[in-house]
């Protein structure tokens, strides 16, 4: 058994000018980050978004990859020109950006020699050193470089690829989460829930997130931590905060 | 009138550990960078989500405030210990954290005296010299300091709001965009949309955007550009190309 470190982190890297002119709405980013949590343990530790430049990529990436465990980038593997993923990993790491023989012969295979065209050629094109992520939707594979993952940007082959990702990573201890949500407003338990979260300092993160439901206010407290034994504790504490204040419990 | 200048361009930083998790979907991103461009003719140029770490988030508005016109934030303004957005600006700017005596009135108003407690108290305090973007939902006001605009994070409040930032904002050129969607792979034009894309290099962009639906697969092809008349031209120049293909249009 592989000996499991306390945190393992990861940023996520959008490639791509329609989730930043507003034109897509994003689903990626809450989709691989409880992926990475529930799966592997892996916490993401922030998320940027950048258009299709690849002088901003190459420079994101490079940044991105010595400062936290793994990269995941989506967006920009496909076989037109403003897919520039791959190469902009090349230029970042200085290693050439070459056909990937396995990637290739997939596509050759998939796509039959006489249709497999200049555009879905360079769908095998990757960095030199590259390990390929397979994809069982439509073939085009994933890769990873160094520590950085790379998948398209389309939500439901990203997340027809995300379980072969699992063997390139090494996993973490999961982050546990407990939601109370409660009918009250924040400022009503503000100055309490923020003694619990100092005497909890280091081992649990409390949020607190209004919403409306039918018409009525409420607050979602959300604790997370590493240690279940820790959780249950603040979430004792919570509840005698609520009974105190006879707050109505929504959900438990 | 203002003199229009070209360019204007904004970040985005959306600071909150519940978006970072996966457990809430953003919807502030896209929101933001469609009103900005419709109604200012500002491009969202970079998109970064933190945790709500007082280093990180300072680190983070100090850096893009210098890169980009505007700097916009949500999330981390209300009243609970983990929003500290406006200490953190504060801390960045190395400016006061401090009540801001409008804000103050505002919420006392709003939540009469006897109600008005630490909580609600603290959704008064902001950095020195900030100006207030009034809040029609909730009272409590969003506000810039220098060029970087605090909004809250909960959707439905951040919309209500938006329309008051517009007073503070210079206004750039807007950018168009048409998007032709037809019923081919990307492959099949990649060669050819590549060459226009070079043709128009430094005034349109042009995205490519697989799609399906219905059980048919297609492409959107998005042009944007800051002149009309261009995007007429590269338009003209697409249809030729997918008539040429005898490719069959979906939507136009």
């Amino acid at each position: 058994m592989k000996k499991k470190i306390k945190k393992v982190n990861a940023a996520i890297l959008i490639i791509g000018n329609e989730i930043l002119s507003g034109r897509t709405q994003d689903k990626n980013i809450a989709f691989i980050s409880n992926w990475l949590n529930s799966n592997c343990g892996i916490s993401v530790a922030e998320v940027r978004i950048i258009p299709d430049i690849e002088k901003i990529i190459s420079r994101n990436i490079l940044l991105l990859s010595k400062k936290f465990h793994y990269v995941f980038t989506t967006g920009g593997i496909g076989p037109t020109h403003d897919d520039i993923t791959a190469q902009s990993i090349s230029k970042a790491f200085k290693v050439r950006y070459e056909y990937h023989k396995e990637a290739y012969s997939i596509l050759e295979k998939y796509y039959g020699k006489k249709k497999f065209n200049d555009g879905r050629k360079k769908m095998a094109k990757m960095p030199r050193g590259a390990k390929l992520i397979y994809n069982p939707s439509s073939a085009a594979p994933g890769f990873i470089t160094k520590n950085v993952i790379s998948l398209p940007g389309v939500p439901s082959i990203l997340n027809s690829m995300i379980d072969n990702c699992k063997r390139y990573l090494i996993k973490g201890l999961k982050v546990q989460s407990k939601t109370i949500s409660l009918y009250t407003v924040e400022s009503n338990i503000s100055k309490q829930l923020g003694q619990i979260q100092n005497k909890y300092k280091k081992f649990v993160d409390i949020g607190s997130y209004p919403f409306f439901r039918l018409g009525k206010i409420g607050v979602s407290i959300v604790t997370r931590s590493n240690s279940l034994a820790k959780l249950k504790s603040v979430n004792k504490d919570l509840l005698k905060l609520v009974k105190s204040k006879k707050i109505k419990i929504l959900k438990i």
